[in-house]
């Protein structure tokens, strides 16, 4: 079945779509098996599943998810951000070589763009971002979702993360695309938050979002090599000052700064324990699991409140109403609590006038 | 009018409220006239019709909130937050003092306490908390709403602010009172935040939430009198480092830290000064009328998802099911996103299985 399936459109393989041809349907027999397995092209047509917007393609997807849920195997889920032009692409590329070639693990990379536009299939940027780890076999490199509303691709993308880890990949590394809009999304899916930062005259972070720098478990300063050593040794120096300030999180982990190169894989050893004592401590006080239980029920309720919102703007009388109600808000001719009043009046009763 | 009318009870005013008297009802054209009279009996009533879970006070609360919205004069909203033991209370005693006193401005000040159990009229509470204050003419303060979901207190407290600015309160300080809860709805309804620590061996910020320090636009090290004022001063530097390494928000005001003393008043005339050139600087360039219009349209959109949330949440379909699929994703039995479009289904047609 391999080598047949090895040829399907939506992979994130080496090969490229052939977008002439039309694959035959899998089963979901055929589906739990391939991704048990740990078939890449399996496991991407499943993701493209998930990702599609067909009501019948949702369905089969959900039960995939499902048959694989009991099967996912122990996982350590990574976020990683950072500023523009830390070189995050070429971190992932030398951490996924480093995962690949030294600990013999497979590495998924799934992206998270929820500003994204662009049609789906993205592979050829992914190939060009991460051209060694493309083509390995141990990887699977997923660009991120492009379609539904923000938090619909966030939901996507924690369901591609639980069929990797049914697909043995051990380590998911979730990246953040879009610059300031995806990083409390990806915090929310993963164990381990990397914020990867440059040196720089104080201005490190002046591309990310408040309040960013507090969810790191690690801040990584790049390209730490060359003559820009000492640099990236004083802005390293600087961010452990600045999270020593913060308050701590309940998971007890102290978060540090450290200094790497995606160029040399100077640190990217060091980068990655830190990861995995972070990992062993909040393994032994119960947070990594309790962290865990926690983040599926408020994907629970968030998607009930995406939906619940959805349909309610989907509504011919709040549609036909909410941008001039939504103008006198913001004009000061009426107050919010007014506003939103008279929608949800006329969401629960139409006639009303 | 005035004098019948401070008798009665629900006010923020020195006399205590009388249980046994039943005050007559007021008209809106009174209720009108009275706050922007700046009558502080009135005002309270008013906010206690806010207050109020009854749909026929709601609709009366909404009436005199919408006649005062024109009247609303020009003001400066401050949020404060603080760590636990920071001197809150002692602080704003001083600062509402020192505007009073020097200003000659009338300061309101209002709580957010989204935990709190208590019932309404905690005003002997805030009484022994800014004795000072309370006894003063020129001061309105208010305890947090108890009722109601967190959201909804907060959006109590937003239509108080109104009210306020309608009475001519230039100067509305509105205060966290819950750790860790409220911060980020009252720097949504806020011009400027306020963060007060305390001078200590770097775990000054351990009682406050993650990001919130990030929110700030002003950090206050206080209690810098008598042997702790080098304390303070190197709590500053700190503070003032840490903040230096935040990226900027949009309105390109760059975050100060400052010691002070409520216990001398020392810093305080500087505090407020640092209010006022953000204030200028921000309408200056815009931000501050941009950034109140966004906060009003966001308000309308959070009371719309709070609603819809509710009404979801009573459903007889859905409270019958969610604990247990709760726990089944918790558990890792079902997946979030199979539980949700459950509860969904079953919200939309309770028929279905």
């Amino acid at each position: 079945m391999r080598s047949a399936l090895r040829e399907l459109p939506g992979c994130g393989t080496p090969e490229a779509p052939k977008p002439g041809r039309r694959p035959r349907s899998l089963s979901r027999e055929e589906y739990r098996e391939g991704i048990l397995l740990g078939d890449r092209t399996v496991l991407a047509r499943a993701v493209t599943l998930i990702e599609s917007t067909r009501e019948a393609d949702r369905e089969v997807a959900e039960q995939i998810v499902e048959d694989c849920l009991p099967h996912c195997k122990d996982s350590i889920r990574v976020g990683i951000t950072g500023v523009p032009g830390a070189g995050k692409s070429s971190l992932i590329e030398t951490l996924g070589g480093f995962l690949i070639a030294e600990k013999k693990e497979k590495v998924a990379v799934l992206a998270i763009d929820p500003s994204s536009q662009i049609s789906g299939g993205n592979i050829l940027g992914d190939k060009t971002r991460m051209p060694t780890l493309a083509a390995s076999e141990m990887a699977f490199i997923r660009p991120s979702p492009s379609r539904g509303m923000a938090g619909g691709v966030a939901q996507r993308t924690r369901e591609a993360m639980l069929l990797c880890e049914a697909a043995g990949y051990r380590n998911i590394l979730v990246e953040t695309i879009g610059v300031g809009q995806s990083e409390t999304a990806v915090h929310e899916m993963v164990d381990f938050f990397l914020l990867i930062t440059l040196a720089g005259a104080g201005d490190e972070l002046q591309g990310i979002k408040r309040g960013v720098m507090e969810l790191a478990d690690l801040v990584a300063v790049n390209k730490a090599d060359g003559a820009n050593v000492a640099a990236a040794e004083r802005a390293r120096a600087e961010a452990q000052n600045a999270l020593h300030f913060f308050p701590a999180s309940g998971s007890e982990w102290t978060p540090r700064a450290m200094t790497c190169s995606a160029l040399t894989g100077a640190g990217i050893r060091e980068l990655w324990e830190c990861v995995h004592e972070y990992a062993a401590m909040t393994r032994g006080n119960g947070w990594f699991a309790a962290s865990r239980r926690e983040q599926q029920r408020r994907w629970m309720h968030e998607m009930i409140d995406q939906s619940l919102r959805q349909r309610f703007l989907a509504h011919p009388a709040v549609r036909g109403r909410m941008e001039a109600l939504e103008c006198d808000v913001v004009e000061g001719r009426t107050t919010s609590f007014r506003a939103a009043r008279t929608l949800l009046a006329a969401y629960c009763d139409p006639e009303r006038p």
